[in-house]
């Protein structure tokens, strides 16, 4: 009895650790400056050291680039997969036959590098549309980076860096979980620079874990972490051309456990916080809990609506108090609000109660927005589901980055 | 053969007057200051000489204020209808109980004033949400509008300002028919305070003809002429709690005639896009033309995907010759877009050939979006059915005029 209840102890155990993906055992990671853009680091390589398993959650826009249609290709083939190439400063996306050409090139040389086979390659891009990639650069970048692949925060630091376009910080996340009395690691790196991107790809995660897996476990791990992270925080609704998450674990045959699930979901919720709280011209953080609603697809999906209004966002901004907007974005969107049923908390206080009654005054509400991260708790009253969503205002900041040829 | 070719001219001849809803025979209007704002015209009362048919359409959000809720039902219950009351300065939308009730109570008195049962009244509200009638002073102002109902211009004008919020200036179009030798009116009053509304109702529409019709015909009309004007222009695919667009006919048997399809269609396009350049914050129009594609439903939601997508309008703010936006935009709603078929043309020119062929020259595209008014045309290349969609850049005024206490 001792024994197993320390042994459930030890399952619920989850321990954040630094270095990404570079925490985990048997992944090596590289960040250099290939000369795709002027002067940052552009180029990322990251190799596994055993054959891994992969899953894949990509932008369901019908133009997809060439590297998303690619290495989807790579990843149905069954193949065991080897190595992730991602080059920021150029998206190629709409750049036709050249652009699919480049991209295999692009895992013909990687795999060359490696030894392994091209297909076991997963190419990411991300950066301007329609702008074709420079592969003289990316050639003599790409031996660079295999030559200085390591393992460790360090190397995983420049890999984050590399992938980064408006980002101010590289995004690095990892934890440590237990599997009975053996201690395993999930760790990821990601770029997302913001709510809705500029001219170029909206967000890139790459997730790594050691414990092997077989790849329909691993693959519903992902879609299910991710519709709880990455997808919560989209703001427009909209997925660029380059969207794409994509997650590596040993080729095994054991099923997830509870237990990685939670790290994984751990490491995906922290690089999808990440993304918000580096959100372009973002002065505040939003985090809007939908409560007692029907079931979590409609939590979500009011989570999701709110997260996107403009009009929400815009009110964040100037701290003017207008929960109007909230409950109007809540209900535009079809999903089964009850009028007479939701009240609203802002941080915590009863802001409006059911029957639309104002319990904050409009002062005591503005001095609540004032602080930089903002809660509001949309409760539904019709059953006992909820979900999360994460956003930030909208400010002026945001349409000057936006608009580059007036800044 | 003469006779009838002159008559199919006749038929085909459109005539755009002054005067709104107030060119329309047997229509009289009033616009006055009720004191629900502090010094502006905020109330308006529209009065039929004759029993009128009733066509709706409304805000699909399902928290919906309480005089879209009350004229719904009063156009559901069959009765002719007589009059419209309008005020600004308070949607009456989450307003609870109380809400209903001041509805109730508005429609009455216009009935007790113009000696009409208080089930012909069309109620209609915009404004802050959650802040209820001033009811006090709603009567007082009834009785100074009904006082002063008169038809014409003035009086129209006047009820048009009534109904505005952030609108810089009042709406109204009409235009003249023919059906046969017989001349007809339709015109319209409308609000919008541009694409995203601010704290308050996005838009109304009030549209009357003296053609007379039965309310089947006139609903089928209000609904095409609605979805190819009005519902071409809401930037965030959100519709608010109070947005509503009703027209009026003599109640009779004739089913519209093509002459008034064209006619209903152009007033409801002017007042769209009136509303469009009145658009908050914003510096430039946009026309989205969406050709070459399976059919008209297509067309509309990638017209309306563009026009919509923040990216292209803060890029279309700064100037940015962007086209990655625009497609990324189009792509995004799985639509059917072929990623091998479309191209795009700017004010008239070929920007992106098929293939994602850049044509016009950064600097020369740069240069086009240098006006005003801008045209982009995307050819999906798939069959011949088209739709325009209106919009209009996101400015960092748009911004601070949605973030009011900061402003």
């Amino acid at each position: 009895m001792l024994a197993q209840s320390l042994q459930v102890d030890g399952e619920a155990r989850l321990i954040a650790v630094r270095g990404g993906i570079g925490a985990v055992p048997g992944v090596r990671s590289a960040g250099v400056h290939a000369g795709i853009k002027t002067r940052k680091r552009d180029l990322a390589v990251i190799a596994f050291d055993v054959p891994q398993v992969c899953a894949e959650v990509v932008t369901t826009n019908e133009i997809k680039a060439a590297p998303v249609l690619l290495s989807s290709e790579h990843i149905a083939s069954g193949e065991p997969m080897r190595a992730i190439v991602c080059n920021s400063g150029c998206a190629n996306a709409c750049t036709g036959e050249r652009g699919d050409r480049d991209a295999r090139a692009t895992a013909r040389q990687v795999g060359a590098l490696l030894k392994i086979p091209a297909s076991g390659v997963v190419v990411a891009s991300t950066g301007v549309i329609g702008v074709t990639m420079p592969m003289d650069r990316v050639q003599r970048g790409l031996e660079k980076a295999v030559d200085q692949l390591e393992d460790g925060i360090k190397a995983a630091s420049d890999a984050a860096e590399a992938i980064m376009t408006t980002d101010r910080m590289p995004k690095l996340a990892a934890y440590e979980f237990y599997v009975g009395a053996k201690k395993y690691v999930v760790g990821g790196i990601a770029k997302g620079a913001g709510m809705i991107a500029p001219n170029m790809a909206t967000m890139l995660a790459f997730v790594a874990t050691n414990l092997p897996m077989n790849a329909q476990s691993l693959q519903a791990a992902l879609r299910e972490a991710s519709d709880g992270s990455f997808n919560m925080i989209s703001v427009d609704g909209c997925m660029s051309t380059n969207d794409a998450c994509y997650a590596f674990a040993p080729v095994g045959e054991s099923a997830p456990s509870a237990a990685f699930m939670r790290a994984l979901e751990a490491v995906c919720h922290d690089l999808a916080v990440a993304m918000v709280d580096d959100g372009e011209g973002a002065t505040k953080a939003l985090t809007v809990h939908v409560t007692g609603a029907k079931n979590v697809a409609q939590a979500r999906a009011i989570g999701r609506a709110v997260i996107n209004s403009n009009l929400v966002k815009t009110a964040l901004y100037g701290e003017d108090p207008n929960w109007g907007r909230v409950i109007a974005a809540a209900g535009s969107i079809g999903a089964g609000l009850d009028p007479q049923a939701w009240s609203l908390l802002l941080n915590g206080k009863t802001w409006v109660e059911v029957g639309a009654i104002e319990v904050l005054t409009e002062a005591e509400a503005h001095s609540e927005l004032e602080v930089e991260d903002i809660v509001i708790e949309l409760r539904l009253g019709l059953g006992e589901a909820r979900a999360t969503a994460w956003g930030c205002d909208l400010s002026k900041d945001y349409v000057r980055i936006n608009a580059s040829y007036r800044t």
